[in-house]
């Protein structure tokens, strides 16, 4: 699906225990933020909640209501403290019941396996009422969606192949393109005309990342823009600026 | 500060487009939740937004309220996608204005240098009227305390030094203490018994998170809690436990 005139907003809740004590680095937000930039779709917001219901349903209501699609990860393996079907069902005001698609795959997985569809196994048949699946071709445990909400897994390999399954699914936007302009000197030099520029090119996002090597100060400038033109008309213009900066003897540092 | 008793909460606001877009991979998050655990504090939500000033005032005051202590990373640059002092004196109902000691700092740094003191680096001077400097030792612009909100930079190293400089203003509390116990079956195969076990041991927070080699999935499993003897308790059963799923036939997968 393309839809050139409308960007579809974004926002991620990524929810465990392990994601704030420090015990695992997350690894899906920035590959998510990545794909979905590609895809033209804006990620808006991100929020991590704990193992915890009642923070997982009202950070999954805030979201789902304010932006067109929430991706969420972690939660959906066998163990009990995997609750994040209960907390969406809760959510959406549904009963989460075991999904009969997921019932099969699950079973003839553990059959070839000869191992037990322990109840354990079988909590990750369960979902909201009316869900659709995610494939995992990974582990085979699917991910669902309900309404504007995709349920991911946690494990990096898995999510990434799950959001590859979604990604099709997905309205797609004009792409946000992105141009980099190194600058020789550091952000308090050009502070100012910099954000002259920023006003006169409104379509533009213009972003300033200093950067330190130990003895200097330079500037990474990122135009970002929908449009190619606008984008381009900011850099002639940033590209002047810096020109200007440093032909007109101020000091790089 | 040590207050045995109570645990503090905490929050952390992480604020750039360029987080959002994939651009930067954030890498201050993991490094607080770390931090603040090893400090006995609790890190329960954590939210990432753009750089746009009513959703940094909006998050900002749902967190500042709920939490303990509220940390945020980036925005206090001198350009002017740079606007992370200004959200947060409206989110106070502050004034915004230059903080003389951190007038004093940076203009000193500037002579130093022989470097201009301009407006875009006279900014990085502007805090809500009552805030209180956090030292940084890299290059030298001040975050801030202002209430419950610690402003930090969000270049890691900066973030990181201004982090250091904060913590030992923070009451601490018993430390979370954490013992992983390798588990050599899948979740499926204990997820039913280490569910009892969870239920029997309410002072402590088990998690389980599964591990796939390409062969076969094996379990980390990690019980935390500030008190060591109920950790430990837990531990025993969960070591008995794997000890009966391993001898009762079950097969590792």
């Amino acid at each position: 699906m393309t839809d050139a005139a409308k960007v579809h907003t974004a926002a991620m809740l990524a929810i465990g225990d392990e994601l704030l004590s420090g015990r695992t680095k997350d690894r899906n937000i920035a590959h998510l933020a990545q794909v979905l930039t590609l895809a033209g779709l804006d990620l808006r917001e991100v929020r991590i909640v704990p193992d915890v219901e009642d923070e997982i349903v009202s950070a999954l209501d805030a979201l789902r209501k304010r932006y067109d699609f929430v991706f969420t990860s972690g939660g959906i393996g066998p163990t009990h403290d995997d609750i994040t079907a209960d907390a969406i069902g809760k959510a959406f005001g549904l009963p989460v019941e075991p999904h009969p698609e997921a019932e099969r795959l699950l079973a003839s997985y553990y059959e070839g396996r000869s191992l037990p569809f322990t109840e354990a196994r079988q909590r990750m048949t369960r979902m909201p009422r009316g869900s659709t699946l995610i494939d995992n071709p990974v582990s085979v445990a699917p991910g669902f969606r309900i309404g504007n909400v995709f349920v991911m897994a946690g494990v990096p390999g898995i999510f990434t192949a799950m959001l590859d399954n979604v990604l099709p699914t997905l309205p797609t936007g004009p792409v946000m393109t992105s141009l980099a302009i190194a600058c020789p000197v550091g952000e308090g030099d050009i502070g100012g005309p910099l954000g002259q520029i920023q006003k006169r090119h409104p379509e533009t996002a213009i972003g300033s990342y200093p950067k330190f090597d130990g003895h200097r100060y330079t500037t990474e400038l990122v135009v970002r823009s929908r449009s190619e033109a606008a984008r381009d008309a900011a850099a002639t213009d940033i590209r002047a600026m810096i020109e200007e900066s440093t032909t007109a003897g101020a000091r790089p540092a």
